[in-house]
């Protein structure tokens, strides 16, 4: 539904081109082997599909958060979910935006042909999004370079990444402001003094999440990216596209896990006719659809006017908070069609449906964003 | 949010005029009083608003759905709702496309300037949303006129326009399809045999509703639009410009009745925070204002769908679900926001708590809305 | 679906000599016309109904709350609804308990054979549920008699009745706690210096609701009920009987205006099946259902704690909660299946969808209760 | 909040010996190694609670459903799953009320004790919930005795189990009524041409489901329970007794992941106050509450009628629908309070929220509930 230019198009074959050759089952194979899709990441490497978002001069193939959500969107509709893919871009553009020419010229054009992976470390046991209460901290040394101390969780992919970038406090001093003090790090991830445990993450993604312990772990200082002590300013230019990116995420996901339930119930017909021929089952699949429709709009409509270099949080937080709603109905009435069927594995249903309460709590909680909605696009006081 | 050129910027500032100059007190008043709101509507006509979707040879302003929807939008965000202007739009757009030359010379020209109103006339007791049923009928006479007999209710402004477009069976024989043997007839409201009685509708609309009787009712030969016994196909082209521009008023509403309650919730402090602090209040606030923009996001992508001659039929029923639903979503949280205090007609939140379940139910019920959309856009069998 | 001992046969058979007299036509007009039902409010007395849960000694039948439940769920299920019966029996049972001798014996008598009524005057603008924010206030004069000025609001049947009971302030110095300095003063409505209002409610109740402004207003000293400046204590013991019985008028209204839905569905067929074999219609109610008889069970339940002398505070709450969502859910389903024609007053079915909503706001609304349940309950920390 | 009374009491102190010696933490670890909780059932076995519901003439402590319902709700209350008791009861009940003397002789005393269990078979693939598509056979031999042919799948535990009470059509002239021709089989699990294959089952259930097939089963004459041909019948008996005992297991589950999270709440405080004290958070968790009691409350009204030998069959799939209903409104609750963490398998949130979506489409799925509903309460059409 999205007005196609000429480079959509092309998005749009490329990405037909991946779903010829890869489909679902893998997904749910890696997912079910707690493996990342590397056949899906080869593909996005070999379609130049790695490169979007990333400017010309850094190797990239250019194309603003429009052209990424296209191609999120068209992947995800196959049920091609890569969760890895996100940090590795958020990573990037990070450093595409803030970093220095050399970090542009050592880092970035190994994620365009997919050689280096990036994985993303922000949060802390306790911290949740308050990122006030970092307290992962790089010292200062006397030769310039940093010591860092601190704990991560859920870093999605960390062993597999060659490098990550993390969130460390480096000046206790300016840490009175919110988002004072706090810096970003390039950090080599088999770096000594770092040690990572799977965590037992029970959503069924195709990829792993880590306890990552940092214990006195060298960080060479031209491993900083932007201005030491105003990390989390340069993240703010990542915030609102990676709402946009993983809303683009979640309405993939729902369309196909509606598409399957809607076959299915094409099909599923214990009293005679097909179940899909009942309205307890017809009208929600129905208003999963309306829901689909009415955010993935929004969503266009929100990445254009952030490429367009306008303010678009207000936008993009209102469709991650209608994406996961649109996801949830779709899974949930996904569930309601198989019946006791959605609890064998076999059918994957099951991880679209804990996916769609994922997608409701993270990156931030939708409490959170209608918080930010009701002061930013209402002007109401804080609730909390 | 739209993307606006310059006809956009023309109509909001022709809007901000209005709205300057009438505000939503006048049509409490006229809701109060059963009157339709002429003021309202001269306006229109004297700032040429009136005359926007009627082609300029027909005396018209041009524009498309899209311009219609977008003045609509912003009025209705005044609270300036004015029910009669839409029968008159689907009549009169009705004949732009269908009706003859003379027709549209006679008929259009004094709807652009307000001289003249049309109703519009084709729900029956028992017929609900299945045109199968209607009993109305016009039997063609010996001199080629017709004789209109039958009963419609639910008649918007019948009494205040100088004609109605009426659906009346002309040809019992080919009644057998569900769209055979219907016409649409112009006929004048004040002809010999019409009688019509107020019905007493609570929904507090600044309009009156009629049960019309039609008792022998000379028709001329000339008055029929289009070819006899396809009139239903001749609507079906005024249906999805109905849906988004009725979905555009729920919208404006929506905004409307919110802001209201916004600014009643940052004042009101029974324990001395305003209540616009407390997440009971402030969440459902930011739902309905996501609901919104998500319906405003696919209403004026399906309107310039529509407008550049696709089909947006499956668009613009997820629209009208949705934008009804945005409305609901509203005008609930209004009311608990005004609490007790809602109860009191002064408050003027009655009005769109029965206006959001108004758009639940007409002009199509949305258990029929998500039938469309499960058939026409998940291929889902009919299921009744 | 209770446990019918003998006095409750009795009641049913009484409830079903009521409903066999009058119906809920006479109640729709009652509210159309802005009257009380006088007529109804005579069977009460001349059943003896009006005399359920007033001692023997003060010249009632006696009975609990579970009585008054009862017979209320039953005469609501038939639609026969009497507003201004709660601040009457709410002012009765706090003089039954907490007046003297001497007020009992004067007023309570009267109330039982329906010679005489009392109004309840607690609520003020700006104060909401907050009675620390009350200002009326009655000073003590030299004489002992009391001198009454303030403004109160949303009072019903002020005119109509006889008596009310007003809270209102009497000592400023003991006003710092939230319940201190407040007391009960039995005023005659007729006094001098009374001046009361009709307010436009727009709920189409069979009642009056005013505001009563007191100005200078003499009560004598022998008016107060229990000891001066002790007044809200007092009437926490009339709390959870209203909650119980507002539920089972909520609950009694959800079944009439459910079970007018279904007849409904049953008939109306505008594709030939009835409407009522459509799951978008048949499902919700069946759903409603659900919710009166879960909301049902759990307030006679509750009644019946309350009647053997324990705290049933956490489950009127939660009744109060789960009868005002059953019955809007049964008025939405209503209105859904009667469509467009919901919105014809002949109909009488919008006065059950905004008496839904009332009952989600007042005497308490919903947020307030589940803030109660949720510390109550739960033991979670206050949230206001 | 049931009644209790001396039998109740002692129920209370036997759950609370349970409680105290056998945590949730050990069901969590049997659901992670896919194991049924051989420690819980030896409890039931030992405090003589396995005996509830079982005659005292075949061994067992007495009872009726009441009283299963209150242990399997207190023990629920803790966490304390263990999903093969469902099928051994509901066996056992048929065989105690329509199986011959020397079946209920040789089969009850051993589940009292422990000593043995009984699986369930009723659930074929594409049967669903229509009983007419059973195709597992078993046919009558010259000498008297059966031969069982047929696929079975999602059997609780099969292999864990000494015996299966299976159903299979043994009178395909018989076969014409939807329940006719169908016979109760008691089938050693061990028997010759038995196979059973466990299932991928991703609901974390303490438990193993399998896929059974049955080739040229040999059952002996003496081993049909009831009269052959008539064994759906019998099995109508134990259909309301199971939806009361599964709700009293969804209720007692809502409350132990409610009030896990009600825990959590009270602790976690990212932003200095803890997460319990916004609404967003506390006010579902007041919604699940007053849904958890008002479906108890029903639950043990419809429990005590059906022990009174009415017919509570409206009020068992009220019960079921309003219980599943709870539990995911709790779940879900549950999992937004825990956020990203709840996908942590070590928090134990993600199996109760697939349970609760468990509930609600089986062992029948809401959807057939409410249609149960609509036909018998309200007396409307079917509507399939």
């Amino acid at each position: 539904m999205v007005d196609l230019n000429e480079t959509m198009e092309g998005i749009r074959e490329t990405c037909a081109s991946i779903t010829q050759r890869i489909d679902r089952a893998y997904i749910a194979e890696c997912a079910r082997e707690g493996q990342v899709p590397h056949k899906l990441w080869d593909l996005w490497a070999e379609t130049g599909l790695l490169g979007l978002g990333v400017p010309e001069e850094s190797g990239g193939s250019g194309g603003g958060t429009t052209e990424v959500c296209f191609a999120t969107d068209l992947l995800h509709q196959a049920g091609l979910e890569m969760p890895h893919g996100t940090p590795n871009h958020m990573s990037r553009t990070t450093i595409a935006k803030h970093g220095s020419a050399a970090q542009r010229e050592k880092y970035l054009p190994k994620t365009v042909t997919g050689e280096e992976c990036f994985a993303f470390a922000i949060t802390e046991p306790n911290a949740g999004t308050n990122s006030f209460k970092i307290h992962a901290n790089a010292k200062r040394q006397p030769d310039g370079n940093y010591l860092l101390n601190g704990q991560k969780h859920y870093i999605t992919n960390f062993v597999g990444s060659n490098n990550a970038l993390v969130v460390a406090r480096t000046d206790k001093a300016s840490a009175q402001g919110r988002t004072g003090g706090l810096s970003l790090l390039i950090v080599d991830t088999k770096s000594p003094g770092i040690s990572a445990t799977a965590m037992d993450i029970g959503a069924h993604l195709p990829d792993q999440q880590y306890v990552v312990n940092f214990d006195e772990v060298v960080v060479p200082e031209e491993n900083v990216v932007g201005e030491p002590g105003k990390g989390l300013q340069a993240l703010f230019d990542s915030v609102n596209p990676e709402r946009l990116v993983t809303s683009a995420k979640s309405l993939g996901l729902a369309d196909f896990v509606l598409n399957r339930a809607v076959e299915y119930a094409k099909i599923r017909s214990p009293f005679g006719t097909p179940i899909g021929a009942y309205q307890s089952i017809q009208h929600p699949m129905a208003l999963a659809k309306c829901r689909i429709e009415g955010a993935r709009a929004l969503l266009y409509q929100a990445a254009q006017k952030f490429d367009s270099g306008e303010n678009a949080g207000l936008e993009a937080n209102m469709v991650k908070f209608l994406s996961s709603d649109a996801l949830k109905t779709a899974a949930d009435i996904a569930m309601t069609t198989f019946g006791g069927a959605s609890m064998d594995m076999g059918q994957d249903i099951i991880p679209f449906y804990l996916r769609a309460k994922l997608a409701e709590v993270a990156p931030l909680t939708n409490n959170v964003v209608l918080g930010f909605v009701a002061q930013q696009g209402l002007k109401l006081p804080k609730s909390y």
